[in-house]
């Protein structure tokens, strides 16, 4: 009466520490593994940003005016604080100890995604371009394997209403960032009137099980079994435009 | 180089397809499955909810005055208006095509979560109390299997910020819902600040790449390996309090 449909493996894969800077590549490292046809690599953002050249040097921030008075009003370090200005398109929401921007790609986060964990030394930025990231790994692997396959890279966020963070995916490639189900049956054959799925973000959160946020030591993963579409969605697929969010109007 | 460090496995169970009002035992049929300790079982809101006597009959609903003001200024059905507001704790944002509200439980949805999807006949509400129906069927799994596992009911739900759906935990007994992973140490040592995953709505997120949106038939899901800490969290620990809430006031 209960029998098994389907089955996704999540695998963790183990990678040397980088501290940031180093002449990896990260495609031929990956490549190692004996991927499958449409594996979907899940890789965290810092480990590309390290390897991208995302970790500033403290001693090279200066920070602003701007910087010194938000620093006070939030309680953070001016040199982050100048640094979350500088990755900032806007300034949604400032309080006792957050700042919450919107990036400049367009990701509404704390802090700009601005990050001092995991790091060796300095200040983390997120990549500068995470679906142009993903493309050129996608493309790498793809070509070293012979195999076809998706990228996502992804980030771990809060968000209003619910306590937490949470993995989201800010780079795709190779697969459906947002799933439109739109028309698909529903189980009494009906169709399905509204659904959207952003099945790119819950395969970032199911990479962040096995990825673990402390010292894991698992910056890549791979989910195995998923059947997503094979597309050309993007992480920025999955942003929804300020004028569009009844949140921030 | 790279090597495997973990690997979790999510299994999409099928089960018979329930019209709802249904006499079956539903810890009884997943017990059928071979369980293992530290299996954390998936359930969609939706099968819990068909079970539980969710589903309202069309018939025996009038729309109150409120309820048809609100069905013209948002173009949706007077009886489904009706039943969001009384699942509605609060009614939080309006709009042209929608209505989103706190609902009595505590959780910012659209529609309060009444939905019309894979229902054989009728509007379908939230489970009413998913901690103890969690809590419930856990305890009944436990004692049929001998097996110490978490069980999450899920649901899918939209956010600011970001588009389409995505799965979060509404129910959880067994495991930690929210995991403080502060004072941990990170990848060179350093403890970290602030880091609390919500691990059951990544967990649930997880599952919903299993069990998709549509016709798929799995709505029970099991996650095996996943090693989240065994614990007292319930879904409400995911809820952020309104006065907590800076997108809410």
């Amino acid at each position: 009466m209960i029998k098994e449909k389907r089955k996704v493996e999540v695998i963790g894969l183990e990678l040397p520490i980088f501290k940031g800077g180093e002449q990896i590549n990260l495609s031929e490292l990956i490549a190692q593994y004996p991927i499958e046809d449409g594996d979907i690599i899940v890789i965290a953002e810092t480990l590309i940003s390290k390897l991208e050249g995302g970790v500033i040097d403290r001693d090279k921030i200066i920070p602003s005016k701007e910087a010194i008075e938000l620093a006070k009003k939030t309680g953070k370090d001016p040199k982050v604080v100048q640094v979350i200005l500088d990755e900032a398109k806007e300034i949604v929401k400032v309080g006792k100890n957050f700042i919450i921007t919107e990036t400049k790609h367009g990701f509404v986060c704390a802090n700009s995604g601005v990050d001092e964990s995991n790091i060796y030394k300095g200040i983390k930025i997120l990549p500068k371009n995470p679906d142009e990231s993903a493309e050129k790994i996608r493309k790498e692997i793809e070509k070293l394997t012979g195999k076809r396959v998706g990228v996502i890279i992804s980030d771990s966020v809060g968000r209003p209403f619910r306590k937490g963070a949470v993995g989201i995916a800010i780079g795709v490639s190779g697969i459906l960032a947002l799933w439109d189900r739109k028309g698909e049956k529903d189980l009494f054959g009906r169709e399905l009137k509204t659904t959207e799925v952003a099945i790119a973000d819950e395969l970032a959160s199911m990479a962040n099980v096995v990825m673990g946020e402390a010292d894991e030591g698992i910056p890549v993963v791979i989910i195995r079994g998923a059947n997503v579409p094979f597309g050309n969605g993007k992480g920025r697929d999955l942003i929804r435009p300020k004028e569009e969010d009844v949140f921030r109007n």
